[in-house]
């Protein structure tokens, strides 16, 4: 159950306009694995991968003019209905990772995205995922990807 | 934002009644670490033993008849207030361990306790800690701890 | 880079023979969700259900008379290849929770496992996934499954 | 056991030289929190606040030249000895904070830091803490700081 801090030293930002439509269909950000994200075979845990993946995704939404906290505000959550992911190499501690999010997919109430996970130095293909995310109500029903969600023409 | 699922299949356990007082002030708990727990220095990593602390004292808890999930139904939050661990040796990938959990001291609004990892085979101590917690309510604002949470005589 | 620690009063389980082969290709284990694997949705996050997958294969793998650790030290490494998750309904912190895991197929350099999340109250399915591990040696090659995984006849 | 990979295109930065000793006694990174560091609180889980205090040391440590990775490779390692964490105040998904990340004492085999992570829009404490280092060899055996760590005069 939710503790609702009663900070008042909390500035919320203030509410974002929501724009027309979106019109970034791909970003990249770059990731540094962290030393508590490796495992004992000296290499980043598979598990990891997952987590980037969403902030992936959360930073092509926000370089679309929206952040998920404002979209939760809104009312519209988006929980992960499916997930894979193609391990190819491994990557490391502390090395300089892109990765590359592209929103593949927008439908009326599923959003898919896929992922490219690079060694920034190289240029090399580490590994590869999608991601099919469901849009729901506060209650968990499922509701229709608002408009705006959608490109533009 | 809290997604409310509306799933109809999840038979909540009936509501448990807290017990007049607490009675055990201390329980072992088995843990065996995760390879995800792991690090590349090959051992599990420092900030993954306090994830083992809150799982003791939420055994402790149930040991006096109160699951946690229960207290939070019920309005009664513990936020985490301070903690400290010492790290004696390092413990390793899918050994045995016990985690001993004492509640030391209940006050007004906190809650005490300590920690002690050992080795199963050997009883060797690996890692001591100790937590405090407050008592919230669901604003966050710090409330009496439940007379039902103090031992009795 | 690995610390091998000095501690002499860790005491290895004798290590154990390898069986001929593997007899069992199905076990269940028991997850309670901890708290800290919940997200503010209120559910368990979505990059937890992996890390619960790898402790099925490993548990499937005890069942077979193979501690991974022993592997490990015999020079036999699995690495993961590849992953998904279908996310059906959210599970919650606390709650009893069955995990299925099925070897459903070993090559001569892969092993496939398939897995089931499913509530133990009331045997509905909250998930299910598949991974492919690649056998490979110390420095990271493939190499062939060792014989006593494959099933006897 | 350590995988290490053959894999050839990972090019290692160029070796870096240690500097001569440290110069700089305190920096301040940005962190930002992840969805998956949330729980079901609507808040960080306390766990994650020393995962970023890793991180702060890290960065303290390259700001003076100077990458734990390398160190690693030199045969340097630090293994947490002790940890303290006070939480004043909660924090949340996607805020931007500060941590600030001093080194407060370095002897012949310890090396302490303290930590302050604020809200970056209000410069509010919201957490501290402290942590002990002990300087060790690959095989975990205490060894002295290296010169190089210590502060130039």
């Amino acid at each position: 159950m939710r503790v609702v801090p009663r900070s008042t030293d909390y500035q919320d930002e203030p509410s974002i306009e929501f724009p027309d439509c979106t019109s970034v269909d791909e970003c990249t950000i770059a990731i540094v694995p962290r030393y508590s994200e490796t495992d004992q075979a000296g290499i980043v845990h598979h598990t990891v991968y997952p987590v980037w993946f969403e902030m992936g995704r959360t930073e092509l939404l926000r370089a679309n003019g929206l952040a998920y906290s404002e979209l939760e505000k809104a009312g519209v959550f988006f929980v992960i209905s499916s997930l894979t992911a193609k391990y190819r190499r491994p990557c490391f501690y502390d090395e300089q990772l892109d990765l590359i999010t592209t929103c593949s997919r927008i439908t009326r109430a599923r959003v898919e995205h896929s992922y490219q996970l690079k060694r920034a130095s190289t240029g090399i293909l580490l590994a590869e995922g999608t991601s099919v995310l469901a849009c729901v109500d506060k209650q968990g029903r499922v509701q229709r990807t608002p408009k705006f969600m959608y490109p533009g023409e």
